[in-house]
């Protein structure tokens, strides 16, 4: 009497069959063929002195297609598969090999390289006739990422792991961008190593690359470093929530085996009021009252700038943090800068007084300075992207720029012909349209309202507003956690699945292997599959429909 | 320079000691000496034949004691009080009395008598001078009450466990409305049983004492009746996603013996689509296409509520489901009847042409005949506003009415001389504000945007719009969890801390002890309390504000 329109059968034909994909590889050809795993399942490393990294990437893989346990998400969970999985092919085995990669160096090594210049791709088949599955790259990166894929393909049905769209060919399945980021504040709420472990596990899974560590800000100095011990000292929220010399190497460690570099950000000259606490000296507007006069939010306070001494200080900061991290680029800030801070400040004006500069020709000194003194332990400056539109500043060519403010201000950026890296507001910012936290303000809601679902986020072009030959400045994409409503309790709920989102536009690109364009409404299945791939992994993602939707592709559509 | 203005001081110096008190007691007086709590600190339960109820809450209590160590929410964490821990008085115990109580009850009776008669008051001392503190109640409910207030006021510092605003005195301290509850839906998306009973721990812990559990809905039917086992076995989402006859008596047991009555809702005529699976006879365009026609969300399918079978049916269900349950009230649902789902349902015309009826009139036999059903076995029906708003029904004046779609719809209830739990949409929805999740449309945002922020939800007025006359129709309020988007993943973070606000509005009323009315500004320090405590206790509640502003009350505030 009501049957299901036509439209929606067909469109379930239309579906790819790998839905369990996330990013979609650029190019792939699956069948309908039911695959097996052995149970005796193998990976053979055909590589000469196998990187441990490798080995233990090799060993992982095998732990999550024993335990991932994830059941098909349609109507009986796969029920109907059981007769299937009699006559399947049993696939006894995956080959790793290497091609041109002499010397073979370590997945951590390959993650860390120049981002323009990493090697990510693989290429991997998965036969249906029972012979092994083989995967091979031009590195170790290569490998873990084609690992990765290999791993999302398995389903289980009483304790048999197995997929439906053998046989499988992907070939050389290549990032679109080569950035591909996740950021995380974890100065508004300190998050413990743990979790940040948990986060970067996760962040594997969808190949992101990037972790950009915004590791400091004017709530909390957690960062313990050698040099400067007196600011997570006075600084951390307490002497436990902070992060020590170990536990960056750890993570730095942790991220680079699983592909991923860490990008550290010390924000500057603004963002900085709890260094107060250590050298109130060359903090100007600290705590000053009212905060919204001086700062975007509480508490007030910013380096200096127009100060020697802040200048050196901050120069020899950057250089403290960055010489240990083995990344090419290192975030110094730039956003937000409130000049009614420094017009009030009276140190402030008797520095520029004294050396007869202008306020931005003072933070033109202080940028060039702190930017030279990265430049000398070999890194690359990447700055907000205030510090290309809203001054006038002496960059050098190579410094990287974050758009957060807007996606339409991406365009201005490559017009002044800077490499930058998507991460707008408008988009990609996690935090948005959890309501208003600043006290005292019950009709307020959230600055950047409304919540960016996954949906909007996957509707981001890369490309919009630029020309062709503006494209190659585009390095990549990230989404963002700033976390003055978040901590280590709701931080795998506020960011996954919807980080993934950007994780797929900045891998897959433009268009799908079949040639049509990203969509939404393909993509929701998939979606699901890696949220509930995630959760049994333990990773807290949360469900983006009821389960009845995910267990029917299309029947939730709007128009369905 | 730039001083703090005195305006944050004084208000420092207003802010009421007890901040870690939720919800506030009707009465409060507290000093400001330090109090130890002794290391062989007991409670003496004085009460003959004590209840084994009342023994674990004693128990939990001093598990709580003993194992929060929340330290003191200030700069510092509590570090400076450790002079004054030297010298303080040493809390050798808590007595418990009863008073008036004869005879003797559990907690699990006294939670699920009428939600009208409840006896939930207490009076506690804490004496600073090293006597014992004293805890007395007219019921074991209250005790439980005033061992929830007890347990808030401790900190740790060193393993020393203290406050700081010792003596207190709280003279009868009874809730300002009966009902104050948390509704769960469990259909949309499952939550296991575990995760339900933290939940119910969370109510407990500010004085929540009603679950509405929202058992099934469209989407799947996870409640297994012994008489109807056909309805989950094919409308639960799977056989391990149940809640079982045990599972139901386990769920109420947990929270009756924490103070919590469980308030079970069957939605009909509508949100019914599942029971299709076992019984596609009774229902009306099920999973029809376009849902949109024919129901809110997807899919549609609603009970025929103009055949005599369906009358019978779910007549026979709500006897089913009650029977079992200890509380006197049970929902019914009603909301969001589709009429155009009837208008082109061949049986359902053929049924109003058959008894000459209208759709309404119907509804109406449908209704008192489902409803007298529920009378016949002792239980009160709880409907949806559009019940009484939106159709001409006969019902029992002492039908309880949930206001939902707006708060503006509380004054046209109470008009009709109902009484009535105010949750409105526009206040208490804990799901608005993350963004649509119906597929292929990402432009769309929340139906309900914005983000009921906790400090938007504790503005709420019980009595806005009422006479004094009617004022007695409101029984209390809650805030709702609709699960289109969660599950248990993310129930503690979605719902904590937020859905406290509700718990004190409806417990302390419009004033505090002090006389002054609530406020935000009053409230957030005691919010952020709340949190840090809940998370001590393994509750993933979320920080609604940088951990800075969290240490120092008020200068995060929009105007300090």
């Amino acid at each position: 009497m009501f049957p299901r329109s036509w439209k929606a059968v067909i469109f379930l034909a239309t579906i790819p069959r790998a839905l369990a994909l996330w990013p979609v590889p650029r190019t792939l050809t699956t069948g309908s063929s039911f695959v097996v795993l052995s149970p005796t399942f193998k990976i053979t490393v055909n590589v000469p002195n196998p990187p441990q990294d490798l080995l233990s990437a090799v060993s992982q893989t095998k732990t999550y297609l024993e335990t991932d346990k994830l059941q098909r998400l349609v109507v009986g969970r796969g029920a109907s598969d059981a007769g299937s999985l009699k006559t399947a092919a049993v696939l006894p085995s995956l080959t790793l090999t290497l091609q041109n990669a002499l010397p073979v160096l370590p997945i951590s090594v390959e993650a860390v390289k120049d981002v323009a210049s990493r090697s990510e791709g693989y290429t991997l088949s998965i036969p249906s006739d029972g012979k092994p599955a083989v995967l091979s790259a031009n590195s170790t990166l290569g490998l873990l990422r084609g690992l990765t894929t290999f791993s999302q393909f398995w389903y289980d049905l009483n304790g048999v792991t197995y997929t439906n769209v053998g046989p499988v060919s992907i070939v050389k399945d290549v990032p679109a961008y080569p950035y591909r980021g996740f950021m995380l504040d974890t100065a508004r709420n300190f998050f413990p190593v743990a979790d940040i472990k948990r986060t970067l596990d996760a962040m594997s899974w969808v190949k992101i690359n990037t972790f950009h560590w915004h590791i400091v800000d004017s709530q909390s100095f957690p960062l313990s470093l050698p040099d400067f011990p007196e600011l997570a000292q006075k600084g951390a929220y307490s002497a436990s929530e902070v992060y020590s010399p170990a536990d960056v190497q750890d993570i730095v460690s942790y991220a680079a085996a699983r592909g991923i570099d860490v990008l550290m950000e010390i924000d500057t000259p603004g963002h900085t009021a709890i260094i107060a606490t250590s050298h109130p000296e060359l903090v100007a507007c600290n705590q000053a009252s009212p905060w919204s006069t001086f700062a975007n939010e509480p508490p007030a306070g910013q380096l200096r700038l127009a100060s020697p001494a802040a200048v050196n200080f901050t120069a020899n900061l950057f250089t403290a943090a960055a010489k240990v991290l083995p990344g090419k680029y290192f975030s110094t800030g730039g956003d937000e800068l409130n000049t009614a801070c420094y017009a009030q400040d009276a140190v402030t004006q008797a520095d520029l007084k004294k050396s007869g500069q202008t306020l931005e020709q003072a933070l033109n000194v202080f940028t060039k300075t702190t930017h030279d003194a990265l430049a000398a332990v070999g890194k690359t400056p990447v700055v907000w992207e205030e510090m290309v539109l809203e001054h006038n500043l002496t960059l050098s060519n190579n410094t990287l720029v974050m758009v957060w403010i807007s996606s339409a201000n991406a365009a201005a950026v490559a017009a002044k012909n800077f490499r930058f890296v998507h991460g707008p507001s408008d988009y990609f910012y996690l935090d948005c349209g959890a309501g208003e936290w600043i006290g005292n303000n019950p009709s307020g809601n959230s600055w950047c309202d409304p919540f960016k679902t996954w949906q909007k986020s996957y509707t981001f072009d890369p490309l919009a507003n630029l020309t062709a030959a503006q494209a190659h400045l585009v390095l990549g994409g990230q989404q963002l956690l700033w976390s003055e409503q978040s901590d280590a309790q709701n931080i795998d709920s506020i960011v996954w699945p919807r980080a993934a989102t950007s994780a797929e536009i900045f891998w897959t690109g433009a268009k799908l292997p079949s040639g049509a364009a990203l969509s939404g409404t393909e993509a929701l299945p998939r979606l699901h599959e890696l949220r509930y791939r995630m959760v049994q992994r333990g990773v807290r993602a949360i469900a983006i429909q009821p389960q009845w939707c995910a267990l029917r592709p299309s029947l939730c559509n709007i128009d369905s």
